[in-house]
């Protein structure tokens, strides 16, 4: 029954119950974290394989244990443009991590610029990048830290509200950029439409150096069915032109091993080479034994797919178990919405205006650490303070099924205060 | 005998005979890299065994296979606290590289200023470092990509020549930093004396924030006898009231695997602070499976100690070869002044005034490719024109003689033709 058309009396009621089964749950002491998108040890198992490298030599002759390859190995750029659906040449192998990549490649445009800056972006008075929300709390924080004014976008079933997106980079020369997790978006699950891809790379922008951060950091995480398509932007972008426009990054943080994994981006050859100028002077260059590791190990996009569906025989239970349980307990009470992801780390659920920090607050007591509420809005801020996103990978199944239980406890208790204020 | 005082006839028939032996070299078509520092594969092979590891759980049962850890394992942290000389709450680890952590603490100085910036490094109208020099050229590229005016200070038998540093650094506010590599230094393979480190850390500066980039690359890596020792500059820091001073930097580079080694820096607790709420922004953290590698192959201070040894066994003769060469060649003739370090990775060699540059090219077109002449300096100036690096440590003792009698050839003939010239 919808919460809402109940009245105080039974609402009171119903509240004494769920809060004996709150304080029951609080009672066993329970300590479960689901605040991160952490691969549980199961999946971590899946790739020790590729320890067993006896010879670190690369296919043209390089000893991979010796200085050199700033761009990384011939290999590896080989497998990642299969990955990245890009040419080889219009890849770059960086260390462990994508985040790194693109904190990078913010520094440096903040500092130099990049191709086709008339001035380094620290330099002008104000730079605004567009953020569709919810979203990354790590792409919002690098945002913050270099004191670029984030504008929020609303999320559609469809990718970021393109007529909004549009109007904006047209007429505001401040909007250097826009945070994009096309695939399986952080928190949402959404996958970009080929018609929000295309618009992205043809729309006009007054900045003539304007860049779409494409994070591709779910490509090929595929969870239910066929998973989704997402069309290739660097195409898109060569299609209208705009083939400088966009940086795509990816890791093999979720398909290898997070913080040893390799990360690698793509853009136009362009960009690549004036990327690669300065990467001269950061760096000697990445890790070269571990993408040798990583290139023996998977070979191919064949097996990389092989093993990304390993990777969905672990996890699918654990996101069915999350749902499961939300659609158990809340379904029909109208006062939480989710989404069922076909891949990605995340389930985005939002209450009631004005119950996600109250939610996560009493989680806690309880035991459940949850993403803090507001962490995917630009500033910690959800104007609404309603989303909350679910990341089910690190614990069992049967502690998600308790961990779940204590949530949507939680969200009924939170939305029958607020209920009961208003009548 | 002393080339100044030979005849103009003499030293056109000594020429004659250099250039028969130059031109039978060219013939021989050989190809040998000594341009930079580095190790050979014997060297490399010496710390294969560090890859039989089985498990991948730290001393406090994190599982390093997975997410965190943005300053390093507790027992990284403790084994660099050694190396370093610092309390393992003074550490952060990095990644692969040392170079890239004093790049990203300069591009973080830039953008954000260091503890006691009253503003960022980059929005100041001038920046300028002192550069000892001849010093390393890598150093030189960061300061010039971010556009910080380079002073070149002349390095003498101690270390800068300190009167000019107090001087400079007493008067002039914007110089913010030094560029040092204290110990068998790049490329004169001096360490700096105790008086010298006393004085950097006590000395009066006009700018607050001014910083000692202490790039300890060669900490361990003695050569002959028990190798040079010297001051703890954290230490003297901290005894003249100056702790923030100093950012030590040193890696595994040439300990273990270049590229595939691991970075460390140790600085105040206070700045250690600082640069890790700029961490926590920038990355997750560096790979702990490495690390774990490294802390379990090396284990202590003792053990590195003695696998230093071998590689010193390894880079012995070859130094020998080189130092040996330079003298049977050269000596008396007043042509070329050279040191012969305890340790690091080069010899520093001094020609007459404005023939490194001749001779550099000379030597590569019969085939041996040494570090570029001026590279050295500033901008790639050296305004004498005479120094020249040497990296012994890639070629065999057999290329190595051969490659050092081509240049001893070539400074010869250099130098005979600057003296004609004269005459």
């Amino acid at each position: 029954m919808k919460f809402a058309e109940m009245d105080s009396k039974s609402l009171n009621d119903y509240r004494e119950g769920l809060l004996k089964r709150y304080e029951d749950f609080k009672s066993q002491k329970l300590k479960y974290d689901m605040s991160r998108g952490k691969p549980c040890s199961e999946q971590l198992d899946l790739s020790m394989g590729m320890m067993d490298i006896s010879d670190y030599k690369s296919c043209d002759g390089i000893d991979c244990r010796n200085y050199g390859g700033l761009d990384g190995l011939v290999e590896a750029k080989q497998l990642f443009s299969e990955i990245l659906e890009a040419n080889p040449d219009e890849i770059i192998i960086g260390g462990n991590s994508a985040l790194n990549m693109i904190y990078d490649t913010i520094a440096r445009a903040m500092s130099f610029g990049v191709l086709g800056s008339e001035i380094p972006w620290g330099k002008l008075p104000k730079v605004k990048f567009l953020c569709p929300s919810p979203g990354y709390d790590r792409h919002f924080a690098i945002c913050e830290h270099f004191g670029i004014e984030m504008i929020v976008v609303d999320m559609k079933s469809d990718g970021p509200d393109m007529d909004v997106v549009e109007k904006l980079v047209g007429e505001d020369e401040s909007i250097k950029g826009i945070m994009c997790v096309p695939k399986y978006s952080n928190p949402d699950g959404i996958t970009y439409s080929d018609d929000t891809v295309d618009r992205l790379a043809r729309m006009k922008t007054k900045a003539k150096d304007f860049r779409i951060f494409w994070d591709n950091a779910y490509v090929i995480h595929h969870l239910f069915g066929n998973g989704d398509n997402l069309k290739n932007i660097m195409k898109s972008c060569k299609d209208s032109g705009n083939e400088d426009r966009v940086f795509v990054y990816a890791s093999t943080s979720k398909i290898s091993f997070p913080g040893s994994g390799v990360a690698s981006m793509a853009a136009s050859e362009a960009n690549v080479s004036r990327i690669k100028k300065n990467l001269s002077v950061q760096m000697i260059g990445p890790d070269k034994m571990n993408q040798l590791r990583h290139v023996r190990f998977f070979k191919n996009m064949q097996n990389i797919e092989a093993h990304m569906r390993k990777h969905a025989e672990i996890l699918e239970p654990k996101f069915l178990a999350v749902l499961d349980t939300l659609n158990a307990e809340l379904s029909g009470k109208e006062i939480a919405w989710w989404n069922k992801p076909n891949g990605g780390y995340f389930i985005s659920l939002n209450t009631l205006d004005g119950c996600a920090k109250e939610v996560v607050a009493m989680t806690a007591e309880a035991g459940v650490i949850m993403t803090p509420a507001g962490a995917t809005f630009p500033y910690g801020n959800d104007p609404r303070d309603r989303n909350i996103r679910i990341s089910p990978s690190l614990p069992s199944v049967e502690e998600l099924e308790k961990a779940m239980e204590i949530f949507c406890i939680c969200i009924q208790i939170a939305s029958i205060n607020k209920l009961l204020l208003k009548k």
